[in-house]
């Protein structure tokens, strides 16, 4: 088909829908605040699940408070081709973070309504429960429970830190619905398909409108303990040190070498430093950081993690302090299916979109339901890459090309 | 004169003084804490002075606190030979910093009684006021204002956090002295001796009871900003980060490196860092750290100073990070007079006591006295080199080796 004929979503529409959406929550510097289960979230669900159903969409609620919004297409037994993403906000969030994905999803509905295209497979558009994880944990719950990566009641009994359990928050919002979660009417989705916001420099460093995201990134994160011995600064000569702080330099420049010796994929982070007794004339005689690596194939994520500990021993050694490793956090990389990459890639290119294969460092509910579903992902570029702040921000063109990728791709495995 | 034959001092009396004062302000752990102008300090300094006074000494306090006690010489217009330290601790202390050197001082008072030894000069023996510098800047507060380097009126002016002023302070505890600061009867001092715990590890690594201090490190302090751009840690590629912890892990580094090049005296010291926003899966956008350098010359420090801003402003510029520096601290190198240095060699030599040349890398009272009269100081070892800190030892025979040692310094210079 002709790029010219094919069929266009409402650039300004979904613009707008995204700011009357990012009015809840709205904080004064421009940014948005509607943590999981809260008023602000229930607020936001209620106005979502109204434009959901004045689109003539069914609305079922599951019992992890994972809203899905289904348009029946013409073969009654299809399973679905669907997409999603999230509207819990960080504290100091933005309006595009997960909103983006679900009223791009709503968008791909309305516009299907306008112009009168019928699918074969019914489409679905969800949301799901707490991405964020600011208030429970874990993050991602919604997609997770759904993927069966934990349990429903599991999910349900965890508390905030006033002891709130997320049950009793899902029912004062009134989202504890009863569907069971996990299951789709007629059978697991046939793809599923986010568009996010990128959260990083990438497109933006590129001049690409488009990322066509082949996977995310898996990550091991650790926490470190460098032991040393406290001592004065002046009395003590260099060679007489047990400098816990000068250890830890060294490996927060190590787990940097380790990282650049896995490009392109290769992510290395010390995010977290706490220096004791952190007095400017007293030599550290501990140190705890963290480290964050990402690879996108676990072979690769297995030679940083044994690079890491032989190098942190070595250097251990070398200064007269004792390290401790412990790992923390596991997620497994994840490839998206080829089909559905491929989708994006043509929809892009169908459409005249300047594209690149990109991978995705975070996580997304995306990468869950590739546990379930051939899942792709549509990135598009946000202001400086930045993300998880107030100053978060994308272009209109670049939020209505997003959703037109999303259109084509959905359409490409719907009809 | 045959080392059998030379006066000693009592090291049981010592040891028992050092510990009777030690009970003042004792802590559950075994340390003390008695800072300066509490109602502790005062129950330690009037402890000192019934002793002083029992002694026979002639007591006279001065506008900053200072005490000082003389034991009158067969010359009178001779000037004194001076002995003293400080009896105020950190808020974790030991009983042995500063507290070593004032008793020492006593115990030889005691014992030239003792043995009937008239000497030609009078020797004196003073406590200073509010060394530790823990309730009022600055550090060597009264040894600062005896020496003229602040004036006794803005000293009495400063405050603690509560708003107390030195001078309340000072009248509360009856320490408000009516003689001027710096005036010695009979004219300023012919020589001063400081006998003071290590309080580092090279004596005992060295396996030596005493150390011949033949100076004090210079300090240059530093307070230093990196400034690079917060961003997610899995979204953001190596070679688009402006990682400002991964900039100030090199620039540790380099503090170590620039004081390894400028052995033996050099020392380099981050002590301490503070990360923002601190967060595991966030690149850091802002590190404060900072800097201690201190060399035994001005040449090394000047050295030292051009070498880290070099460095700084080339790794800076190689993360793509800004980075601030800010000089805050400055105490100047000291080298003791070649006289009092070699009286404290030769008193070393002529007992038998093994010893080493050494420096202080701490400041002391006697830096600033090292203005105004030749002074020398005499180190033993403390337990693991470890000071300011309840776990501060030292043993008895290496307390009395360095009282004689003290004991026949003064008497070389007095007799």
């Amino acid at each position: 088909m002709d790029s010219q004929h094919l069929p266009r979503i409402n650039g300004a529409r979904l613009w707008q829908s995204l700011m009357d959406l990012g009015a809840i929550g709205a904080t004064a510097n421009g940014g948005v605040c509607r943590i999981a289960l809260t008023d602000a979230d229930r607020k936001g669900r209620d106005l979502v699940v109204q434009w959901f159903r004045e689109a003539g969409l069914e609305v079922r609620v599951d019992e992890i408070g994972n809203v899905f919004a289904r348009r029946h297409g013409t073969d009654p037994d299809a399973p679905a081709v669907a997409t999603g993403s999230h509207i819990d906000t960080q504290p100091s969030g933005g309006k595009f973070d997960g909103n983006f994905g679900v009223l791009a999803g709503l968008e791909v509905m309305r516009t299907l309504n306008d112009l009168g295209i019928d699918t074969r497979a019914p489409l679905e558009v969800a949301f799901w429960t707490n991405e964020e994880g600011t208030r429970f944990t874990p993050v991602m719950m919604g997609s997770g429970v759904f993927a069966g990566v934990f349990a429903a009641d599991h999910a349900r009994a965890r508390t905030d830190r006033d002891g709130v359990r997320v049950e009793a928050a899902l029912e004062a919002i009134g989202y504890r619905g009863e569907h069971p979660a996990g299951e789709v009417p007629g059978g697991m989705y046939a793809a599923y398909f986010e568009a996010h916001i990128e959260q990083g420099p990438v497109l933006e460093a590129a001049g690409l409108p488009i990322g066509v995201v082949s996977g995310a990134l898996g990550q091991q994160w650790y926490d470190v303990t460098v032991t040393g011995q406290d001592a004065h600064a002046g009395p003590t000569p260099l060679a007489l040190r047990h400098d816990a702080l000068l250890a830890s330099a060294r490996m927060i420049e190590t787990v940097n070498r380790i990282a650049r010796g896995e490009a392109p994929h290769g992510r290395g982070t010390v995010g977290y430093v706490e220096v004791r007794p952190n007095s400017r004339n007293v030599i550290p005689g501990r140190v705890d950081f963290t480290v964050d690596f990402r690879n996108l194939s676990q072979e690769g994520l297995d030679r940083m993690d044994a690079a890491m500990r032989g190098a942190f021993a070595d250097i251990a050694e070398a200064a007269a302090v004792s390290v401790d490793i412990r790992q923390v956090v596991k997620f497994e990389p994840c490839l998206f299916a080829a089909s559905c990459v491929d989708s994006v890639r043509r929809a892009a290119a169908s459409l005249g979109l300047p594209h690149m294969d990109v991978v995705s460092g975070a996580g997304h509910d995306a990468v869950y339901l590739a546990q379930l579903a051939p899942t792709g992902m549509i990135f598009v570029p946000c202001k400086d890459g930045i993300s998880h702040n107030e100053l978060e921000d994308a272009l209109p063109e670049h939020i209505e090309a997003g959703a037109n990728v999303l259109l084509q791709a959905m359409l490409a495995h719907a009809r």
